[in-house]
């Protein structure tokens, strides 16, 4: 399933907290929890996009309950607004 | 009965969960529960729906608790506004 | 008693659930419930309603909750503002 | 007391609720109710009452909880912002 | 103390209810209540309240819970917005 | 520390009820409370406070619960929008 | 980690409590709390922040609740819009 957010929307795929504990546990599935920040997945036709450099790859932070929750082969994503794109990641 | 939605509202069948359960069983209908998910059934007369690729067969998301639930033939239906259609779906 | 809704408002007679039940039953007045649709029985000035095609005896859904109700002869009519009108229904 | 609403507002004499029972005994003031329709005693300064339609002496129906109600000799009145003025009564 | 309203704002003494009961008792300052009426005692340097003939003197009717309640001199007066003020009163 | 308010915003001194009471004594200053007066302690760039009149030392009054409050060497001020300005004070 | 606000927000680094009691005592880092001021740590696109002197290392006090709160090694950022940017302070 290809999901095309129209216009001035995103699609971002949302980043779980990560895999280890600091004892170097690995954690499983279950026991991670959703962050505010993930990777852009698609974006939509708007040419802001271009001008904010956001593009598919990108890491991004958003806004606290923000957008719309899918599941996409059983991941979480996020279908976001532009506006609630708050700030790129780069790591 | 057809329902010819005005302006920049579509009417879009919702997409029922899905009808077989992983160990392949059908499931009766009153068990499926509506998803975020439906086909546009038809479209209004704003031209804007021509330049987001917004017609008749094209999946769609759209934002949850959004438009007016209507039944047709005992069917479920959304009028939705073109603001609340997020993105299309490509399967 | 004639009401002329004003500008951008019509005036709707709000649609009653079937008659009959599906056995054939035929129901009282006082069984029927008030649907999200009815016919229009007048429309304001605005020029908008000859493009949308909204004009006296065409049948609406219109948005829930929405516009004011008031009774004529005792029966049930809505003054709905353009905006709540989603959809026309052609049977 | 003269009431000049200002600008785009309306003055408006709310009616009670009749007179008369079904049954033809006339009820006591204090048994009548404000409906939501009423008269215009005077208009603001705003050209649109003209063009709608809307003077002295136009029956009128209202928004529910609309306006700020006014007692002018013992008796109810309405100050109506125009948008909230829905339609006129003719009888 | 002089209060000089900024521009779209107007200065309001309140009034309170009528000194006497109707049985001719002279009410102590306690028992009276302040009433959505008022006297225009300063007005902002916006050119609209010269249009709409609000000047110091002029009677006027106010919305309620509409603007900032000050004490001048231990009497009621009220900031209030161009737009809360609804009409002139002539006595 | 210096506040500089940014574009519409001005710092505010928070006046405090009077020191003394109507028979005389001084009020410690954990007795005195808040008022909606103070005094323009630094105002932003916004050209619209020279016309206003709005310039360190006058003194104002200020809309309820508007603004954001800080500490300066343990004394209150305010930092508010130009438009919970309501009035100048003159005394 | 490195985070770019984008356009019109601002990265800023939450200003804790002070480190030494009155009496002199240092604080644990757990017992300092969030203050609403902060470091501007970086700056969105937007051209408005030259014009407010809005750059790298300014000391600024923000509105309450305002932005998203993120966690930088294990330090309090928050991402705040222009506009809950209130003022600059200097020391």
């Amino acid at each position: 399933m290809k999901v095309m957010p129209l216009e001035e929307r995103v699609l971002v795929k949302v980043e779980l907290t990560q895999e280890k504990t600091k004892s170097g546990i690995y954690l499983p599935d279950t026991a991670k929890e959703k962050t505010q920040q993930g990777e852009i997945v698609e974006v939509g036709t708007s040419e802001d996009f271009n001008k904010m450099g956001i593009k598919k790859g990108v890491k991004v932070i958003f806004a606290k309950y923000a957008g719309t929750e899918i599941k996409i082969d059983n991941e979480d994503y996020l279908i976001l607004n532009k506006t609630d794109v708050l700030a790129k990641v780069e790591q």
